[in-house]
């Protein structure tokens, strides 16, 4: 009999008709003949009204207090979804993050799930009990309640599946899949069936509102298979697990973008790793995520520097610049008028010419490209982002991706 | 340095203002030089609305899913106030009834706390930390969680003072004290400075809203003093605590109603105890509480039956008293329109004549008497309801209670 991991998230849990779908959905599953561990978030806007209320309290509320409060909202979906269960005549029970044995270290409202104790649940499992673990949380060897931040349901869920040596983690949300490109800029994309854990990484644009990343990371350690489907519907979605790259035959899985970019260079700088150094050492104090990265080149003594970062970082980021500048003669320029478009697959690597591809794609478009960088299996462009939706819809059809599988 | 806990109803961390305020009182009594420990309960009407979010999805949900549930109700409560306590810049931490060693039995909803385990709760206290601890909650043997069910947070308080050897357990509520009458009946009713376990224990239908039975019987076993006092004001209140009776110069201490009664008379049943144990066995199998008992003395075969019981349990009272009856032939006679009015005083053990006195006082106001029943240290009389107010204030004024102490 196998253990099938599945995680719910907050949106399939919103209200009681949805807590009753997933119960049913969890029956079924188990009438099929399956051990069932269902890993639930908190209820649609619960997280945020917590947060809500403590910031009432205080601008800068105890970490260790802010996960103490927050653990609460998946208690009540787990408590709720294990009565829905529970009603349909279905053997039961729910348990904490703490009482499911996931331990972490002490980093309170980010913690990293250390280890999965799967005592508990297992013996569960074996009086027949459908297991309900709330994710997103856990506690330190200390039996203090921790928080795992952003995404933490889905690593919860894949941690659980890993140490149970489940078949499967399935995660539930409101899409079907993974896309080849965002459906509302791509009419033509299409589901992908199966994708790679690094495939699914570097697609993490298409991907980070179905699948933290976190989560992807986990699997590919512990080579869970992860499914990723739609909470309305019994279609399959799509598979991430290790894909065998030789017998890969396309080049391209599918075009991810980014609008959420500013780009920021730095004219007349030294030529000198030492600045370099200097300034991105500073923006990492700040905990500013700087994206792509590029200088140009030169024997000269002095050169330009070009990097992009989140909107929302641009004015920390030119806060910092500014200390680290000094009285030193550079110009700084920044354009937030920019998008990244990236094509990714792990099949490129046995392909040449895939970079040569995209760019005449964008050349053919008019598109020009600001900025480019490029890892084994992705080739990532920055262009005007007025542009950026036709360079995904030109690079889409370019390899191919328009075409029925 | 002493210890004191302090306990803080629902209604007193109603919202953020209110949660400030106990914050504040919390941070004076530190101030004082005092360590504190302080139980909280959940916020105003949380509990009620979880259990409406649980009774829309099953009409009876496992009693283990419904403490699952509940308990979140106080983990919020002592994260915001932790939050509320730091924000004044002093040291605090949280802790769940597990957490903070509350060990129960297994008895889900209602469960009773076998010992407190005042490891962690001391820990923090030396590091000179305010302890704030889930109230109405704490875990099983095998790490579940459990609630105390109704009053379950001043029994908590009370038990963790045991656990601590504190030096008083303050109840904070919005009353100011124990008064010797409903103060809405009796304008003239006085607040009691202290007043024995026993005598809390009888009076508690004027204490009840304000403090457990359940909790002045931990009280008493351990000899924890209760300070009873309000929310909003620094007066003292009224303490709880062993009172030597040997000095009671007061027969009676205060007089309490309750109008929540049903009397019901069976006429001529058989004059055996078997019949008795037969009635009062099926209504405790049923889980009613039965009040007063009054069999009128006959050396017939045949005899008659008086008990009362709350409103809410006489329809039950009756279907069960239908069972019992079978085939024979009694007559089955109610009464909803009745009230108990109580006189009680540990000092009534040594001063002869009271339960005479009160007879007296309600014969002066022509108000009849249906059943009398008397323990050591109460007198309770079943009166016409239209007159039980009456009944109150010929009482209070005649055992001299309306004169200022």
């Amino acid at each position: 009999m196998a253990i099938i991991v599945q995680k719910y998230g907050g949106s399939s849990v919103a209200d009681t008709e949805k807590i009753m779908a997933v119960a049913r959905r969890i029956v079924h599953t188990v009438q099929q003949g399956h051990q069932v561990v269902a890993v639930v978030s908190a209820q649609g806007k619960t997280t945020d009204s917590l947060i809500a209320q403590a910031r009432a309290i205080s601008a800068h509320p105890p970490k260790r207090e802010m996960d103490m409060l927050l653990a609460t909202g998946e208690q009540v979906s787990i408590a709720l979804l294990a009565m829905a269960i529970n009603s349909l005549g279905q053997p039961v029970i729910s348990l904490t993050g703490a009482q499911g044995g996931i331990m972490t270290d002490t980093q309170h409202t980010k913690a990293r799930i250390r280890v999965v104790d799967g005592a508990r649940i297992n013996q569960e499992l074996e009086k027949g009990q459908v297991v309900i673990v709330a994710g997103f949380q856990g506690v330190t060897s200390t039996n203090d309640i921790t928080t795992l931040g952003r995404g933490g349901s889905d690593t919860t869920a894949v941690a659980v599946a890993a140490a149970l040596g489940a078949e499967v983690c399935e995660i539930y949300t409101d899409v079907d899949g993974v896309y080849s490109a965002d459906p509302r800029i791509v009419p033509e994309a299409r589901k992908i069936g199966e994708v790679d854990y690094s495939e699914m990484l570097e697609l993490a644009s298409l991907g980070a509102m179905i699948l933290q990343p976190r989560a992807v990371e986990v699997a590919a350690i512990y080579g869970v298979p992860i499914h990723v489907r739609s909470s309305f519907s019994e279609n399959l979605g799509t598979t991430i697990k290790e894909v065998n790259v030789v017998e890969r035959e396309i080049a391209v899985t599918g075009v991810a973008s980014d609008e959420n970019c500013a780009k920021i260079t730095l004219v007349g700088i030294p030529n000198d790793v030492n600045v370099l150094y200097h300034i991105f050492s500073s923006l990492a104090v700040e905990s500013i995520n700087v994206d792509m990265i590029v200088q140009a080149g030169t024997t000269k003594n002095i050169t330009d520097l070009t990097f992009t970062v989140t909107q929302e970082e641009l004015e920390p980021t030119l806060n910092t610049i500014a200390k680290v500048q000094g009285e030193q003669d550079w110009q700084v320029i920044c354009d937030e008028n920019v998008a990244k478009v990236s094509i990714v697959g792990a099949g490129m690597m046995t392909n040449p010419g895939v970079a040569a591809g995209m760019f005449e794609a964008l050349n053919n478009e008019n598109i020009p490209v600001f900025v480019v960088s490029t890892s084994e299996i992705k080739v990532s462009c920055l262009v005007p982002r007025p542009d950026y939706q036709r360079a995904v819809r030109a690079c889409h059809r370019k390899f191919g991706l328009d075409s029925a599988k």
